[in-house]
Parts: structure tokens; sequence; C-alpha cells
């Protein structure tokens, strides 16, 4: 992958960039939406591509897997054509959902074995099992298998947990040079740098990775209820041991305020399925702080739910309208309040870029952080 | 209101006519989508003005008098303001959900009181409260309010509650006449003839209302579980009793067979949940018979659902895709199904316009009907 590098920030570690898919160019700082299922939940594909503008958005590889499963998935031609989704998308590795969402786990040495959470039947994963998936997904970057490790973790497990994604990330990497796309489109494959919240150990994974040249490079096993310092501190220790050349994603982060604080860091993917689960839980964010809609406060606010948004909800709707639709437990509340809250993400990320290339990232990122974590209507009735 | 009468069929009483409101023209037969609480379930305003292209929605009386209320209502200066619809409103006048879904309803001589089904608290409905209801939320068509009788209904009960429908007749024509829209725009008035399955009540109804001058009749009481062939006698027995100069809506009706069995007994209007509520349930109106979307026999099906149909659905997904919306319960399902149900029931009533314009409706409906009643995964395992 050709990772373009475009502006670095004097200030600080944060870079804009660009990189190309056969499905289209994703420039960097990127958030992407995550559409677990083959869909972002409540967002018709055509808006997010046309009005959220999302160049890439994520696949599950063990929701798809297990749903509608990957014969399903060869005859559609692969998930783009299945969803019928033009742009890019990325695929993890199903690890992190076999360890958070599946029982009766039982980590072998090449592989994992799970039941499914759906019915209970029992898959197998290995390193190239799920090249193999992903290879059928045919998503344009891939992920490698790796142990997510939890939090907290003891020295001794990360140390292990640690030498299972070195030894893991070979095997990926060797199936994967070994296999083919299946659709004639390009797949890119990302290494995952874990290693807790041990300085030594995350420097010891992300050499043993570099080492193996991937296309990219994540950093997992962070937002699994670490303080957010803490976080911050991995990140910025992690970012100099990868590459300048190639992209830097941190996988499953975060609120708006994580994001920018570790584009500060050097990072330039994220993915979260924050501002869609939020947004079915009435939780919305604005450039003027948090407003959670359901609040009494709103019942007669007939001004837009933010005032500098420009998506659909914005200029079409009211707070007192978002509000009923919520308290009625209307379908459309989940649909506006989804796409305003992508939609914020995504400028989010597109301001970013636009403050990294003219040179003033850092003192934008100190006058809108405080916005961005106040709840709006934090003293009133709830 | 003036109604234009566009064409009549020489081999039935269909007829297809038009008529204006200050949101716009209605042409007829026409079928309205269900809004019922300010939004028709899973379909944003802009999809169904632009795209399923319904010149009239419903709003539902009972429901938004509870839920935003009246207040709320007023403020947001009516339900075309509130949830932003620029096309034309009808109402109903709250009697059909008293009985239906309130508990403790008490029917008195000027009027009906009973408990919200929210949350218990007593409200009253009289004809002169229900038309002030209908002037705050500002509905294009309002209806009167009236006693829909259960099926079956006794020949004593129907004889009564008959003649409470025209005296209240009465008392909403005058409350009408003597209020004043409150948002500049013009609001019209129906009637509801009831009478049960007596013909000899339907035509006194008929008549009682009939010198009123209403600006539309409409016919209640049906669908309330007798079988088609006795509500198909009750319409055609009906519409003889009224004026060929006013719109006629049958409420609540119905299948697609039934509508365009009711278009051929004179009938112009027509609204029903079943479009959307069988989306959200997976039960699909198609050009070649009826699907059942959850069927295994669609899991990889990577053809349109009706290959027909030009809407968002149809043009952009596949059965295969659908089917695992529905099966993964994706919210996404709910939108494109309700999509293309309503724009099957839109184009349903556009069609019988232009067949009865050209004078083949008949024919056209009866080459049609038995692929609208069929299943067409009927024999296969569910």
């Amino acid at each position: 992958m050709d990772f373009n590098l475009v502006a670095e920030d004097k200030k600080s570690k944060a870079r804009a960039g660009s990189f190309e898919t056969d499905h289209g160019i994703v420039e960097t700082p990127r958030f992407m939406p995550v559409g677990t299922q083959g869909t972002v939940k409540a967002v018709p594909q055509r808006i997010l591509k046309d009005e959220i503008k999302a160049p890439i958005i994520l696949g599950n590889t063990y929701h798809l897997y297990l749903r509608p499963g990957m014969e399903i998935m060869e005859k559609a031609g692969g998930l783009h054509k299945f969803m019928n989704w033009e742009n890019a998308i990325l695929t993890d590795s199903g690890g992190f959902q076999v360890y958070s969402l599946s029982e009766l786990r039982k980590l072998k040495e090449n592989g994992v074995e799970f039941k499914s959470h759906l019915d209970g039947s029992k898959h197998f994963f290995s390193p190239e099992i799920v090249i193999d998936i992903e290879r059928t997904i045919g998503s344009d970057i891939m992920m490698v298998l790796d142990e997510c490790t939890p939090y907290p973790c003891d020295y001794d497990y990360a140390i292990r947990s640690t030498q299972l994604t070195s030894d893991w990330a070979i095997l990926n990497k060797e199936a994967f040079d070994k296999s083919r796309p299946k659709y004639g489109h390009k797949q890119f494959l990302f290494g995952i740098v874990q290693g807790s919240v041990y300085e030594d150990l995350r420097a010891k994974s992300a050499k043993d990775l570099v080492k193996l040249d991937f296309d990219g490079y994540a950093i997992g096993g962070l937002a699994v209820g670490e303080p957010a310092e803490e976080m911050y501190k991995i990140v910025n220790f992690t970012t100099d041991f990868l590459p300048e050349n190639k992209p830097r994603y941190l996988m499953g982060v975060g609120r708006p305020e994580n994001i920018l604080e570790a584009i500060e860091r050097g990072v330039d993917m994220f993915d979260c399925v924050m501002p869609t689960r939020n947004a079915r839980n009435a939780y919305l964010f604005t450039s003027e702080g948090i407003v959670t809609i359901k609040n009494n406060f709103y019942k007669d606010d007939f001004t837009p739910l933010d005032k500098n948004c420009n998506c659909y909800t914005c200029t079409n709707f009211t707070k007192a309208y978002l509000r009923h639709l919520f308290v009625a437990r209307e379908l459309l509340a989940y649909e506006l309040a989804s796409i305003h809250n992508l939609n914020f993400y995504l400028n989010l990320t597109n301001t970013a870029r636009e403050k990294i290339i003219e040179g003033s990232f850092i003192e934008w990122k100190e006058k809108i952080i405080s916005k961005l974590t106040q709840r709006i209507n934090s003293n009133l009735e709830e």
C-alpha cells in the first residue's frame, strides 16, 4: 500500500495523508462507520455514501461469518456486492468478537475454538481460516487474527498473549501471501500491535510486526476499560515504533475527544460503534456539546439539533420533533440520530485533516475539545 | 371542496378525479400512507415525498393529541411544520382509536370519555373538542367524530349507534363552521357514513350526512372483521347514496385486492397500516405475488424483490440481502421493506387511475388480481 503523507503537524505527531484502494481513495485522519452485519445500523447505503460521504466502512468478520455465512457471501460476489456498497471496506479479524461475544472460547496454539452467540454451534478460527474468510468477504483492508488482551491484564499473561499475536501474525502473512483475491480487486493486510498497557511489550509487538512488512498497522487492545490517559500514553508510545509511510489505525476508538487526542499522537484511522449506538440511545454529539434528546428540556425547542451541521436531520427537523420520535419509539428516530452522529464524526476527522494541512490543528483541538465533552442539558431534569 | 371528475369507467362505478388542497393536488383513486404519530413508520419524509410521491398522508388525532400533545403542536405551528411535511395531511377523528386502543371507554350522549393507553390518564372527546384538536393539528382534511361499530353488531345497537353518529355529525359541522383554521391554510371536513352491515342504516346514515353538505364522505365501520364480500356489498350499496361531485373515502382498507374491488364500486380514497406494518413483518407485496422474505427460499436469491418495481429497495438490493437484514433484525430491513410496500400501494392506485382514464380498468383488474393474492413461496419451508 502506498500511503501518501500530505502534511505533518509541526507541533504534534498529527499527520494528514491518503491511500488508494480499488474502491476509492481514503483521506486520513479518517473515522470509519461500523457496519457490523453488512449494514451501518439504521442508515441506508446511499446516505452513507452521498451525504455522510464515508469513503470506507467496517464489516465484522465474526458476524458475517456466522450470518449470512461464507457460502452466501461467496455466491453474492463478496460484501461490496451483497450490501451494494461501492466505496472501501475494512474487515476486522473476528478476534475481538470471539473474545467478547462468544461462549466457551478455548484458545489454542494454532487458533481459537468458540461457540456462536446465535445458536451455540461450534467454530474454529485460525490465522489461515480468517484470511480465507476475509478473502471471501472481499474487504479492501483485511485485519490479522490476534488476541485482544482484556483490561486489566497481568504482565505474565500479557507476555504470552503478545507472543501469540506475533506468532499468529507470521501465519496470517504467509496465508495472505499464498492466497489471492476472489473478486478481481486488490486486498491489503494490516497487522495489529498488542501488549496491553506495558510499553516493553508494545515495543516488541510493534517491532515483530514491522519486520513482516504489513500494508498498515493497527493498535489493538485499547479502549477496553483502561483510563483515557493510559490509552493516550500507550498510543503515543506505540506510534513511535510504526513506519511513517504506512497508515496507523486505532481500533475501536472512540469518543470525539479520544479521536482528536489520538490524531495528535500520530494515528490516522478510527472505528467505533459509538456514533451509531449512542444515536439509537438518544445521545447526540453536536458542535455545542452533548444533547440527550429525550430530555424534557427539548419538548418545545423548535431549533435544529446543531445549527452548524449540514446533515439531513439538522437541516430538516427540530429538537422537539426528534425528541417526540424518541419518546414515541418511532423507527425514524434511530435513522435521523444515526445520520447526524455519523455526519458529526466524519466532519470531525475531515476538519482535523484540514487543520493539520493548514498548520492549526493543536489550536483548533484545544478550542473545541471542552465543548465536545460537555453535556448541554446536564443540570436539567432527565 | 371542488372534486374534479376526470373520467368515469363505463363498465363499473370506478372514477378518476382530483381535488386541490393548499398543500397540493391529490389525484384519485389514491392510497394515503398512515403516519400515526407524525411519521410514516420507518420512512423519511423526503423519500415519501420525492420517491414514493405521496401527495397526502394520514395523521392520527388520538395519538397526536396524547403525544406530543396539542400545546406543542400549536407552538410548532401545526403538524405540517412539526414533521416537516409539505404535501397534504388528512386526520382521522380519533374515534376509532378511542374504541380500539383506550381503556375504560364510556360513551355519553355528548362525547366519549376514555383513558390513555400510554399512562391511563382520563380524557374526553366530543365533536366540538375533536374539531378544535384537528384545527390545532392543521390537517388539510379533517374527519368528524363518529362511533365506529364493531363486527358483528346487533341491529338494535347499530340503530342507536348510527343515530349517534348522525347527531354528532351535526355538532361536528357546526363546530367546524364556527371555527377558523389556525395557520392560514384551508381545511376541509369529511363526514363518515356508519350503519354496520345493514343496508337500511347505511342508506339513512348517508342521507343524514349528505344533507349537511360535507366536503367529502367516508365509509367507516368496515374492515373490522366482516368477510370481504360483505364489505364489497356494503361499499357498493353505500356509494349510490353519495354525491358524484365529492370524494369518497373507505377508511382503513386494506389489502391490494380490497382496494381494487372498492375502486370498482366507486371509492376514491384509502388508508391502511397494512403496507407499513406488513413490511415490518417481512411480508412484501410484489407484481408477481406476496413474498415472505424471511423464508429460507430466498437465502441465495440475488435478484431484486420485484423486477417491475422502480423503488430504491428493488433497484439497489437483492432478496438475499433483504432476507439477511430481517433475519439479523437490522433496522434497515424495516425501512427498505416499508419503502417498497408503500411504493407498491401508490403505484397500484396510480395505475388504477390510468386504466380508468384509458377505459381498461376492469380488464386490468381481472388480469392482476389473482397475482396480488398469491403467495409466491407458499409451498416452501418457512
